[in-house]
């Protein structure tokens, strides 16, 4: 069987196809500057149509299924959905909450049914892990009206992420999901925590938006909800330079001046002490989070490191897991510092909290959401 | 020697007078409604004068020194100030800061200056204690230079209550409070969690504002800091009617429609489902800051619970101290279910984290800090 995923975005499609019996990526790239100036596609439809022509180059003309992904998934999608007309509505109607995103994906859905006439298609959501969360961990201390009415709650997101990484360490720990614990961090541009019990996210960074939680590569993570009335007062900004701001000015690049941590780490060696706090900041706030979904959590049996800063920079898990022993957290630091590209563990021999880096791959979850749907629906 | 100590408010002033030989209130009150129609004091001025013969009605005409509460010093107190033109200038200059208070709290100064002329004055800051904070905890990840020029970072408030009870609990478990390692909760109609290490903050929940944080009685404390944008593009509220709802329309009160535990655990009782979720996040979100403070702090001493929820409410007591074995926390419940009207330990026998009840007194310690502020002048 093969399955191709898609993701995307305003002026970009991410495609791979994957071989479902060996879970390979048969071939995969990326077009972006779509509609822009200057780029040879003027649409997501010229875009798909080059894609295609890329799989049948590479002989590729038997898809048997595409997995898309979804931002927003709102509290209906709590699982991947096989796409119908009422599923597009359903992703359309969620456009306020995701105003950047769901368009987009959106568009590749319908490009996608056209020029792939028959084939089913399945829509992946970033929401849906965390549809388990109960109303203490996703409410927040608002009107009660914003959430009956307006749907103001904690979503999460990088749900595909978290789920495939607390998926792979339970094989790697030969343990149940089911029976696991775990407190995940995908920490890549976008970061974000989240507290799994008993294999269900409980609990989890990010927010309505992406925007709560962590310091990130460009946006600001938590900060005083009275901070956007100071600014507006204080500089003039329209409310839309402030979220641009806290969107695209902020994070590691706003404490620092580069988002990119590599970039922040190389200044940070420097000397410059702006980067340096940009660095420490970072961790402190990872620390945080641990402690915080410690206390959710009651009990945890591995702590996930995943994303490009997670699966890469040995530098960060060391202070990250720095003075945590109240909470069972022993490093081991030689372990650390070796690079190896699939799953790692760095706890120490005697630690029962194991510490594991493990490889996030979303696009090979899409794909085993996707043929899951099929199955189900074949059954 | 006496000391009268104000805590001016927009409409209100507070007094209460120490004889500091035993540290005990020898007069006090509150004179609310001022400049409200229909009022008999028209003013800060008139209110004062009204105070002057309530003393005099007791036979206090010897005021030594009066203490005051500012709610922001900004970066510049870190310890009370005996007042001078100086500190009057920059009490002012921080009114951006404090939109609401610094006005009124200077207003307090104003007139008593002018009333009791030649008396010392002393200004007592709620963000002062908090002044040790490292900038991985005060900083916020949004660009430097709104820390630079625009002063934003976290100051935390509550500072005076946090520095009391932290004193009153060294002195019970009879150790140097620069020895101890804390976490102190102020449970009142505002909120705030404060990591002490070494006898100093080192982290609080209340941010560059008391916005920020836990659920309080009517403030929401942390959300995304996208839902601004979101509730004004889908409801059209303009900046203001945001920051009203989520200053007086929030916490409890927007979650249950009553802000006051009280009401909030008695509704709760009746069965009505919005007062029990209110009640459950409140908990849950202290619990959650206990575990983010346990990660910061490494090893905790004591948990002090003070203000009228922390120290009334051995329910919310219970509900905060549930599941939190892994940090050391032990709560006795039939200990902590016993009434008593100064300090209280509830942990078990066996546990070395303590688990302390203590009563605030901000005017105690600002009484306190004023006679200091007077021995170091004449010294
Ligand atoms: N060796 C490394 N050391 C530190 N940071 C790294 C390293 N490799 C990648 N990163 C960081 O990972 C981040 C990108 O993560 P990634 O998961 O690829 O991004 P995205 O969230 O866009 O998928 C960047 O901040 C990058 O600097
Ligand atoms: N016995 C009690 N049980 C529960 N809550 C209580 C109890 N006594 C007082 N409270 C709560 O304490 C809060 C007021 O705290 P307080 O510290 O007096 O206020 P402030 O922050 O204005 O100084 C209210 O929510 C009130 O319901």
């Amino acid at each position: 069987m093969k399955i191709l995923v898609l993701n995307a975005g305003s002026s970009s499609i991410k495609y791979q196809v994957f071989g479902m019996e060996d879970q390979q990526v048969l071939v995969g790239g990326l077009l972006d500057r779509i509609g822009e100036a200057g780029s040879e596609m003027a649409s997501h439809d010229e875009a798909l149509a080059r894609i295609i022509l890329h799989l049948q180059a590479a002989g590729i003309t038997d898809i048997d299924a595409i997995g898309h992904r979804v931002v927003h998934g709102g509290e209906q999608f709590k699982q991947p959905a096989l796409i119908d007309a009422a599923v597009v509505d359903a992703i359309r109607a969620m456009i306020p909450l995701a105003p950047l995103h769901n368009p987009a994906n959106l568009a590749g859905i319908e490009v996608a049914q056209r020029l792939f006439p028959g084939i089913p298609q399945v829509a992946v959501f970033d929401t849906a892990f965390h549809q388990t969360m109960p109303p203490v961990a996703f409410r927040y201390a608002v009107p009660v009206e914003l959430y009956r009415e307006h749907k103001v709650r904690r979503y999460g997101f990088h749900g595909t992420s978290h789920h495939y990484v607390a998926q792979q360490a339970a094989a790697y720990l030969q343990r149940e999901l089911a029976d696991l614990n775990l407190i995940t961090l995908h920490l890549g541009n976008g970061c974000s925590a989240t507290a799994i019990a008993r294999g269900k996210s409980v609990d989890t960074s990010m927010g309505m938006t992406p925007m709560e939680g962590l310091v990130m590569g460009t946006r600001c993570g938590d900060i005083d909800p009275a901070l956007h009335f100071y600014l507006q007062r204080e500089t003039g900004l329209s409310p839309d330079a402030v979220e641009s701001l806290f969107n695209k000015q902020s994070g590691l690049k706003g404490l620092c001046g580069v988002g990119d941590m590599r970039e922040v780490q190389a200044l940070a060696d420097t000397g410059d002490t702006d980067a340096q706090l940009a660095e420490a900041m970072f961790a402190y706030r990872v620390k945080k989070y641990i402690g915080a979904y410690s206390a959710v959590l009651g009990q945890v049996d591995a702590v996930i490191f995943t994303g490009g800063i997670g699966e890469h920079s040995a530098r960060i898990r060391a202070q990250v897991c720095a003075n945590l022993q109240v909470f069972g957290v022993y490093p081991d630091l030689a372990k650390n510092a070796v690079h190896t590209a699939g799953i790692m563990a760095f706890q120490q021999e005697t630690a029962t909290l194991k510490l594991l880096v493990i490889p996030t791959n979303e696009e090979l979850e899409i794909a085993r959401s996707t043929a899951q749907q099929l199955f189900l629906r074949r059954s």
